[in-house]
């Protein structure tokens, strides 16, 4: 194998003509009509949203996913049913290296706090979020005003629906959508395969194709004990989609940078990336070593290890982007073309003249409190479920008697119902892995900020790291759910009663985070303000059509099955089951190229030519994981669960000349249900629509 | 396997009484004498002292070893002969994995490019270095002086005798000492095990007891096509050692920081220790993630992986020591003693009063200088062999036409035939594996000096850091030997008519590299008169008995064999070949614990109550593997290979409560020479000390 070099991306296209690539994350509440009438002679009926959206399932731990059955089964992609996965196993009971199928409805394993979104309705609230700011407000009060009137809107809707109620700030900050959810929370696993099958070839051939992946899980969604009967689900292709064929991706891509100004990319790659790369890598080798002194620490730490290493291939491969200055021009170029258009007409566009340098000043005031913001706020510092727990009781105790509108976001009453749901999650947590991760993050904070830094001496209270770490995690009580609801029910005086050592931790930082946090929060309305002048200017340049960042909500993107043409050597846009066997020899069958036993048994049984996994050109980024690829019948085509290494940049901007989104075949599904696992029901299920 | 956690180090003894614990890594031109003859009734004869430093050998390349018959065999470690085995191998002859034996002298394989070195006198000639400094001369004035006197020296010493000649600095610049080496070149590589029985465990296992793993790779050193007739060698002791037995290890520690000043280790601390171990986690990342794609490049990186890990968890390891409350307080109380003792002589002590200010003053100036000497001068931003041959050639072009006590050191005339030894190495040097290493070190150098620093534009010529890393790989010409050869001798007319483009990357950032070290060498020699200082203090405040910091040279340390009690647990002091199926049975024979095929076809026939290895008190470092360890007779009962993992300490004190050396058995060297590798012929040459 060569070294891959990622390719400059020398002939960037970042002004967005009308009839350009299949770029887009499109909102459902703004679809491109009118570019895929014209490109592929699509129409794109309200019908055809409706079903697809109402079709469309958001893992709230961080994916997408689709109903696939009128028996309310839903598939998703295997890393994201992980978390799952790995919170039902024990030590005896592997579902993550073992996989796992419920024969019956009675054997579905209930998930230990997974919570599923359906959206049912957008509506602009840009109006009125902004029409709450007073005349020439400071950063501090706009960021206030705002924070209320948001948390007003939501607590309002969720009373008046019953239905999660988001307001998701788009265009970073030139508009306000309300997004409406219904909420799934009994959710169980029905189907999995084992990991060595969902991520054949592990890290090595993560974000590359050709690639040989059964990254799939199924789920059931129960209400009042009963599977629901979803009036809209995807019907499953059995074929799988073709060479060259309009195809759809509906799923949540969690976030993009691309209307970052050129000062704002700078920071990323002078500061926010290359922190969280170093970060990244630190812990991968903490968890790696950690892994390798037994089978049950390597069980212990696999979903961590798995998250570390794909975030960390994402982040060198977005560093890599900032660094190719071929890249970096066109982007530079491209701002420098708007400044000019904005010059051209400088009273109507004054705003967004201005709106750069604030962007760069409150950009640079961030700066200064980032190290806190990490280590704090985000609690980098402390990394383990033991600390968020502990910060999580101490800030509900002195957040939620405080009016709901004036609380700090995450306690907000429309909130709560998920933020509950997490915080009384009987997920595993194992006290020696809590410890190791402890003991690194702190000793990664006294590093950054200095060992005799005042505010590390009184975290580290005269001990080392490792001792402090052990000390905290064997002494807290929080990891014990009866605990924590006790805290939570009994508020403040409870919190303060219990002399937990790590809600005593969380408490001796917390006036640092929270002034951190402020400063920081009043900048980024300072950069939302800027942003909504810029998102103004262009929508009287450009029209309202366009696409805002990602934002984990519900986006539809479009594109060919298609393959790529990579130093001068066609890559098909389809492998096949046959090549599973030919990658695996090749590799002379050495781990993560391993054959799982029962691929090895069902060879015979098994047609090779099945299509296995497929590249096409939709516009898709992390969050996309288990989004449905849909054609135009509005059927189930495949399972999004990767893109390249090209498409690694995507986060900045779209490029279909390399970049391509990989999806799992429906037919590898339905075959490998039938000659692999030994689940025809679960096939049939999927081809009909119907359970029995 | 529970957290393994470094216990904090509570009486630590670091003023030294006089019958203290095994301390010492003694000079042999000092020998402890003494405590020898109160604590174990050992007289430490000449006679046995001259055996065993004779009987001595270094690698050059970075170990210890020793002779063991008359034929001129040598042991050390098999990750010693790491680099020789990797060197010799290619992608179908794979001497690491598989082993190697010669079962006649004709099938012994000449090492490419090894220098092992034996002790033959040695010479204090710090007067003589002393002497030559002028009165009141600036730092560069009288680093300038002292690099002549010291090139001279080496010189003169060397025309003299032949024997490579280097003056070496003990105490951190308290005396100086001429170490004359008798050179071996001609070095064939005789046996080693499979790497996975000589690491067995991995990097899981690296640094802790109980062990199993038969490190040792043997050679046999030939002058004028014939094997030579050493007049010492150590005899081999079939039994091998017995707990509490009184034993020596006779090597070559290579560094330790034992004298530095509070403000010197805090450097280490806060800026030199994190530093490095952010590059080995970084590189560790990158190199584990591409030996992921194939087998080649796992066999290509393999000795970087095992050498990066192996100092990731020794830094790790060291800065736990230095993040210890009650470790660096007793430090603290050292210092404050000793400046106690100092102050009631003011006048006596006068220099070494000033010299912790001066110290501290040099190491702030150090830091200044830091990132350049790192990135530039120590070539850490262009991490390849390619970079490292072109600046070499740069250098010699400019340096040899000077006189030779004016020359950076390592071109002074006394080191060139080890110099041109390396230089014209026909090791392989692998594009892909250069290009990755170069192109993530070009981008942390980046990451950390910033995008837009002018040197980092400079170097990276408007390209991304992949880019020209593999531009200039591609590019360079001086991974051929002949070039280099005719570069080196064609001096700095062909160097500079070569348009090499590594070469004139060398030379870009020369300026800025020579610029930074002689800022560094001039505060080294102000740090150097202060440690003098310091010395001369401590040398009249206890006597010049005592040993001074590790410096890659013959020491003698010595300890009994002995167990410990890790949290309440007794460990014993011996593993047998028993245990070693054990550990693998325990972790389901997984990597890396599975075991090597041999061992299981070997087993039946196996005495398996066979010591493997074991632990003992002496006082040891990364530089000590290969040592032999000896007993009262003067014969091989072991060879040191590891330190558990509470001796990553031992740089800044030594500890025996929980600090142990490990060490292969020799019984267990005989026995799996007989019975698992069919080599009797070499356990009898062992056993006689003769070939036939």
């Amino acid at each position: 194998m060569k070294l891959k070099i990622v390719p400059l991306f020398v002939a960037l296209l970042l002004a967005i003509p009308a009839l350009r690539a299949d770029e887009g994350m499109w909102l459902y509440s703004t679809p491109p009509r009118e570019v895929l009438k014209e490109k592929y002679g699509f129409d794109l009926t309200d019908k055809w949203l409706e079903h697809v959206q109402k079709s469309s399932v958001r893992f709230n731990s961080g994916g997408s996913a689709s109903f696939v059955s009128g028996d309310g089964l839903v598939i998703t992609n295997h890393h994201v049913g992980f978390d799952s996965l790995q919170k039902l196993s024990t030590k005896d009971k592997n579902y993550v290296r073992d996989g796992f199928y419920a024969k019956t409805q009675a054997e579905e394993a209930k998930s230990v706090d997974l919570e599923l979104n359906q959206l049912i309705s957008i509506e602009d609230v840009t109006a009125q979020v902004n029409a709450a700011l007073p005349e020439k407000a400071s950063p501090d009060e706009a960021f206030a005003a705002r924070r209320k009137v948001i948390a007003t809107i939501e607590k309002d809707s969720l009373a008046k629906t019953g239905l999660r109620s988001d307001v998701v700030t788009l265009y970073k900050g030139g508009a306000y959508h309300l997004y409406r959810y219904k909420r799934y929370t009994d959710v169980r696993l029905v189907f999995a395969p084992e990991q060595q099958a969902a991520f054949y070839g592990g890290d090595p051939d993560n974000f590359e194709f050709p690639r040989y992946d059964l990254d799939i899980c199924l789920f059931r969604v129960y209400e009042n004990g009963k599977p629901i009967q979803p009036a809209d689900f995807l019907k499953f292709s059995k074929a799988g989609p073709a060479e060259g064929e309009l195809t759809f991706v509906s799923g949540n891509p969690g976030g993009t940078s691309r209307l970052l100004t050129m000062d704002e990319l700078n920071y990323l790659r002078d500061n926010s990336n290359p922190y969280t790369i170093a970060r990244l890598k630190r812990m991968e080798v903490l968890l790696i070593a950690w892994s390798g002194r037994s089978a049950e620490n390597a069980r212990r730490a696999k979903q961590d290890v798995f998250g570390i290493q794909n975030s960390r291939k994402v982040r060198d491969g977005q560093l890599a982007a900032l660094y190719d200055p071929v890249f970096m021009a066109a982007k530079e170029k491209a701002e420098t073309d708007l400044r000019a258009r904005l010059a051209a007409s400088p009273e109507k566009f004054s705003d967004a003249l201005a709106a750069f340098d604030k962007i760069a000043e409150a950009q640079k005031t961030i700066a200064t409190v980032a190290e806190k913001l990490r280590y704090l706020e985000a609690g980098n510092g402390f990394s383990s479920d033991s600390f968020t727990t502990a910060r999580q009781l101490l800030r509900a105790g002195d957040e939620r008697p405080k009016p709901n509108g004036e609380r700090l976001r995450e306690y907000g009453d429309a909130g709560l119902p998920s933020f509950e749901l997490a915080l009384f999650s009987e997920k595993p947590i194992y006290e020696d892995l809590e410890i190791i991760l402890m003991a690194d993050a702190l000793q990664a904070m006294a590093e950054k900020m200095g060992a005799t830094d005042p505010l590390v001496v009184k975290v580290l209270a005269g001990k080392s790291p490792r001792q402090r770490a052990a000390e905290l995690i064997t002494g807290t009580k929080v990891r014990d759910v009866a605990v924590r609801k006790k805290l939570y029910e009994g508020g403040k005086a409870a919190v303060d009663a219990a002399n937990d050592p790590m809600i005593e931790l969380a408490r001796l930082v917390d006036a640092d985070a929270r002034a951190a946090r402020k400063i920081a929060e009043a900048q980024d309305e300072v950069k939302k303000q800027g942003q909504a002048a810029l998102a103004k200017a262009r929508f009287a340049l450009e029209g309202t059509g366009n696409y805002p960042d990602a934002t984990f909500t519900l986006r539809l993107s479009y594109g060919v099955v298609k393959g790529l043409e990579e130093n001068g050597r066609k890559i098909p846009a389809f492998t096949t089951f046959e090549g599973l066997y030919e990658r695996s020899a090749e590799q002379g069958n050495r781990e993560p190229f391993e054959l799982p036993a029962r691929w090895v048994k069902a060879k015979s049984k098994l047609n090779l030519k099945t299509t296995f996994n497929f590249t096409s050109t939709q516009d898709i980024i992390g969050g996309n994981s288990g989004s449905p690829v849909v054609n135009r019948a509005g059927e189930f085509v495949g399972i999004i669960f990767d893109g390249n290494i090209y498409s690694l940049a995507a986060d900045f901007a779209y490029d279909d000349r390399m970049a391509r989104a990989v999806s799992v075949s429906s037919a590898a599904i339905i075959e490998s249900l039938n000659n692999v696992y030994d689940a025809p029901a679960l096939a049939k299920e999927l081809l009909t629509g119907k359970q029995k």
